[in-house]
């Protein structure tokens, strides 16, 4: 008997599914950290005996930073390919190359010698739809045929991009951060960083960034990058096989994505530590920071801006700001903070009103109606027409004396004597600047409104650089009005702004109004202040960041304390227990514990009374994920803990291959046959390999807010509660978040995962 | 009855002592962050009833953040204090200002009219001794006046500093930092954080580095920084009450430090998240991230420095670099990681025979002979003769023009034709380099062997500044050799560094040495990335210094895990948990809790059978800081567990000021009078109140990996172990750490402290 026991004995050689998890369902991070312990025990140990097993466990050590390596390499990659692909798109919609269609349009003028410095963008080879078909760029024909190829264009990249999705991957819609989120925190699910969702997301977020929708890459490409880290991970087998592993790994993905989206890796990483990782120990922040740089380098060889910048913005002026500004830097945070709540406000509602009514079964046409909208309205106006990212390095960028934008339009400087040094000091607006603001206000209407009812349709969609285009606009409105204001009012700024000097820099007000939408969305802080920093490399702006994102926290917070992918996360009923969140409330762990007062008692398994006919009976008139195993029914006193899986699994296992075992079999969960079984009795099954000799306990009387943070820290799924050493009931990651949602008067019925 | 009970129930109003700590004693951070969740629980509970309480909710709300600016500002003051004081020493040693003593040399010639552009530090009013005594300031006599001038002032400052320390405040010496750490991560050391400390520390700071021994101020800087931020919680009490909430406050005053000692905030935050915290939620992220930016600012506005600029070492080069030069900054980083494990060995093993030996007795003799060691060493060569930032700041700046320092000693350009522009590219040596060079090598050597024996004796002595200051000449020395490979063997470099070029940058070298030996010795990695970063502000530098840290950190680990600060805190037998550290083996808890299976059985209380005297009998015989109180001796199920010192305090209390009660009386853990107890007996001893009712538990069975994860994540200070539901033994935090010293062969004795 013991040679067949010990060929299934699961603790030498575990069945297959044994240790595995279920789809939808939430690891447990003090399991999966100990097997790897475990593992590497084992190669350490190996490793004294010979050369070769030394090398391997040589080789383990640096799979990490190889892996890595290659996460960053093919992230940078991807990206690079996303930003050339989606600005020849996105020139498409404007015209074509004669020289090849698929050069875009600076690309396309490059070659050109008859380009002068001020006319970079205008080349005889490009093509507008106008030129092409009417032969002329002027006139109401010719913008109409502009108006309409736009239209057509963006129309066929949003149908390609929602068709490609809804047929391919459905997981590659939205930004994917709060589900990484989720999944970052121990929840399973299948396919959702696959190779699959990884090829659609790549090619449907060029197309819809290409459709002029308003919505950005930035946020999709954490999950772009997530999926490279999954995939990658592949290939060996400690991060393969090991959930919790593979999870260290993919925080450091998130950085890696925000380092390619913005080439800022130090940023990237404390955007994973702050925004989105749940376990980050030391190990994970020094990796990540080398992926990152592996991704910003590679992303620069690559090259796609054509200015081997790394970042996305760059902005090359360093003048000073003074005391006084603070104060519309400030009114700035609190409109970023009022938009933000807004924002999360109306999107939610309207996402739930997806989720609820006949608008979710066709999202096909939401989002052909909604480019549609956004097409129709955007083109006339150049500030909308033009790329998300465009508009905001417009709006960053200073007025500098060779600038023909409109931005620029300021009058001659005609009464201030002559002197040509002057003429970038303060000047009156000129026509051009009026027709700029009137322009950028109507953007930032309509930036504002359409957004709410994009993100969350069933294309790839980043909330980045529409929040920070929201901002920026705004900022730069108000920049332009302190600047119109110092120039007619001097003497209100005694001291520090006279006559002449060039003392209020606009695009410094549209970089703090981006920072502080962006903060009201996402309540990102010290992240968000450092991706800025690394955009302008200067320490001077740091502090004007700070008080805007500092204020738009405080305020936005006032309204909500969730940010859009917490908000998301409940939208979903995903399991996720929020690590910033304190628990605030004086609840016991009875108070929480099942069975409740007036339920059946717990279901428990004996540690050797059972037989297998009774355990599978228990197991099916049930459907929890696992049974506490106790001493006897009498004493209550608790012996370990045995997954369902596990259990069903086994007990299947054994009834095939195991002689002898059948439904009268004893269930033995000791290591000893017990006196009291009968010599003639059938086989006994046993199965201590499969128990969880050291399952979590705590008190009846332990406060919610231990508990609480007993799970966060360690990763908890279930945890036993006893009283006076007899066993009470059992608290799980589920029955936490709905006294949490019930708690704050939310449908303790909206969580949805186990 | 119930009345007098009640009126000492330690739930509503605690007796003065319940909760508090010992000195050397780990905290309990569980209660202590539910304590502080109670607190604020309370506070928002009568929030809702009046709008005083509302306001009061408010401001407890804010306190957080004044702190943290009061932190920022008063650190920042002290920063900037010690920065002019310190170079006003450092300027007596050589001479005296004629308009004034207390003008530092710079500031001294700043009033003359006289000075020229190249000339800025000479001055009729600057006198040297030797001009001052003699009259002249060339020849050997002179030389040798200002030789013992300088030996002088620096054996009167050092003399000062050691006497200071001895006399006022022993804490004060070292650099500080394994204290704090220890400290953060719950112990107990009064007094190391106080008022005493912070001025004496503040004041010997200043002495022992304008005294020339080979010691920097940028790690005493943040021992200072913690004395601030400790003694201002010390107005709120929220933090004055609160051990763990404190400890968030320190973390945060730790990255203020490093904040002020290189004007790097972001680097700051990152060396406290790394190097220093042990408890770091977001949160505290936030707000250190705030009190370092207040602290840099607050120093520049003092602007110690007369440049304005926030870093230390400031780095104006900007020239390219070429993947080719990795090898030689690997290279550099393999000498750091060598130098790091070899300073550490060769320091603890010096410390050690000053701990065991008669060295030990005389600190001050040892101070003096040491000071005078260093400066009759010193003295002779410019390089070891300035201060070690000014050394560093040299060897950083690359050539210009203008310069004439010997390090720019290059041969004019000659042989290319006569063109101005190339004479910035690269030259042969001249004369005045190759002494430069033989004057580094031996700099080089003298520092290594001086701070060896500096870095531990009574005075502060921070490491930063030795550690940059040898890896700095290191870099240099690798640099110009580089550059003269280059110049004469162009062909060797072919394709990147044509005749002529300026294409190796030797200040490039010493930045990436000065980090690879600073990586070598205290294992940070990328806050000291990040750090250098900051200083010069450009992504360009970050590869080469990143290669050069993890090169220098993998050397390292290869030679003992251990970076200064651990091995310093293990010399010292403190009982810190390193959370980098994973626990490798493969023991139960059963292996490592008390009893031993040899051992007398566990002292445990039970609930409600053991009179007054028998407690006082059984805890006066036994110096464990608590016991575990069980339903009954025979069933030994567990019900809570009470602290010795709450436990003495109460029976004390209780015997002085509670009727009745005496030797016989019961005492009772539980709510209800028991049947058993005779009605004529005494009043019972009701300590309901200072039991805690859930104590953490794991099984007997828990490997000693997921017990040493449990304690580090949720900080506790002991844990009861049991088997199937009965009460076995005990573990306590000491246990465990001497439990990881008998596995890595180290004596368990080693760890003092409880």
């Amino acid at each position: 008997f013991v040679n067949t026991w010990a060929l299934v004995d699961p603790v030498d050689d575990p069945l297959p599914g044994v240790g595995t998890y279920e789809d939808f369902n939430t690891i447990d991070w003090v399991r999966e950290k100990s097997k790897d312990r475990d593992r590497h025990r084992e190669i350490t140990n190996k490793s004294r005996h010979s050369t070769m097993a030394l090398l391997l466990s040589i080789s383990d050590a640096f799979s990490g930073w190889l892996l890595m390596l290659l996460v960053g390499l093919k992230t940078g990659a991807i990206a690079g390919g996303i930003d050339i692909a989606a600005h020849w798109l996105t020139d498409m919609k404007e015209g074509v190359c004669l020289n090849g269609f698929w050069f875009n349009h600076e690309h396309c003028c490059w070659t050109s010698n008859e380009t002068t410095f001020q006319e970079r963008d205008r080349c005889p080879q490009w093509k507008s739809w106008a030129e092409l078909v009417a032969g002329s760029s002027s006139g109401p024909f010719p913008y109409f045929i502009n108006y309409m190829m736009y239209m057509f264009w963006a129309l066929l990249f949003s149908f390609l991009a929602v068709s490609l999705v809804r047929a391919f991957a459905p997981y590659a819609c939205g930004s994917g951060i709060p589900e990484i989120k989720t999944i970052l925190s121990g929840f399973i699910i299948r396919g959702y960083l696959g190779k699959w969702t990884l090829i659609i997301k790549t090619i449907t977020l060029v197309l819809a960034v290409s459709s002029g929708l308003s919505l950005g890459k930035e946020g999709p490409l954490v999950h772009v990058a997530c999926c490279c880290a999954n995939i990658l991970c592949h290939l060996f087998p400690k991060y393969r096989k090991n959930e919790a592993k593979r999870r260290e790994v993919l925080s450091a993905a998130a950085a890696v994505g925000v380092s390619v989206a913005f080439g800022a890796p130090i940023g990237g990483v404390l955007f994973s530590l702050e925004e989105v990782s749940y376990y980050f120990p030391l190990k994970t922040l020094w990796r990540s920071f080398f992926a990152a740089l592996v991704a910003a380098f590679t992303l620069r060889s690559i090259n796609p801006f054509g200015n081997s910048r790394l970042v996305l913005f760059y902005v090359e002026f360093h003048a000073p700001w003074h005391l006084v500004e603070l104060a519309p830097f400030i009114l700035l945070g609190i409109f970023g903070g009022l938009w933000g709540a807004l924002f999360i406000k109306a999107n939610i509602a309207w996402c739930k009103r997806r989720k609820s009514t006949r608008l979710g079964h066709y999202p096909v046409i939401e989002v052909l109606v909604v480019t549609a909208i956004t097409g129709l309205l955007a083109f006339p106006n150049s500030y909308t027409r033009m790329s998300g990212a465009e508009l905001i390095s417009e709006l960053f960028n200073d007025c500098s004396l060779l600038d023909s934008s409109q931005l620029c339009g300021y009058k001659s400087p005609t009464n201030t004597s002559g002197s040509v040094g002057n003429s970038l000091g303060d000047r009156a607006a000129g026509q051009g600047l009026y027709t700029a603001l009137w322009q950028l206000a109507l953007a930032l209407l309509f930036k504002m409104l359409i957004t709410v009812i994009t993100f969350g349709m069933k294309v790839p969609s980043g909330l980045f650089i529409p929040s920070m285009a929201v901002g920026a606009i705004a900022g730069r409105l108000l920049g332009v009005g302190m600047e119109q204001l110092a120039y007619y009012n001097h003497d209100w700024f005694n001291g520090w702004c006279s006559p002449g000097a060039d003392c209020i820099t606009p695009g410094l007000y549209a970089m703090v109004g981006a920072a502080a939408c962006l903060g009201g969305v996402t309540r990102m802080t010290v992240s968000l202040v450092v991706i800025m920093f690394e955009l302008t490399g200067g320490l001077e702006y740091i502090v004007p960041l700070m008080a805007a994102t500092m204020t738009s926290k405080w305020v936005a917070d006032a309204f909500g304390k969730e940010g859009i992918y917490e908000a998301h996360i409940r939208l979903n009923g995903y399991p996720f227990l929020e690590p910033k969140e304190e628990f605030d409330h004086s609840s016991l762990a009875v108070d929480v514990m099942r069975p409740r007062r007036s339920d059946p008692a717990l279901a428990v398994l004996t540690q050797e009374s059972m037989t297998v006919e009774e355990v599978e009976t228990l197991v099916e008139s049930t459907h929890y994920s696992g049974f506490p195993v106790v001493v006897s029914q009498e004493s209550q006193r608790l012996v370990g803990f045995v997954l369902r899986r596990d259990l069903l699994i086994s007990i299947d296992n054994a009834r095939k291959r195991q002689e002898g075992v059948v439904g009268a079999s004893h269930v033995l969960f000791t290591d000893h046959t017990p006196a009291a079984v009968a010599p003639e009795a059938p086989p006994p099954l046993r199965l201590r390999g499969i128990l969880d000799l050291s399952p979590f306990t705590v008190t009846d009387h332990t406060p919610m807010d231990i508990t609480v943070d007993i799970f966060r820290k360690l990763g908890l799924r279930q945890c036993l509660v006893t009283h006076n050493g007899r066993l009470l009931g059992i608290i799980t990651k589920k029955d936490i978040l709905k006294h949490m949602a019930q708690m704050s008067n939310r449908d303790p019925e909206s969580i949805l995962f186990n």
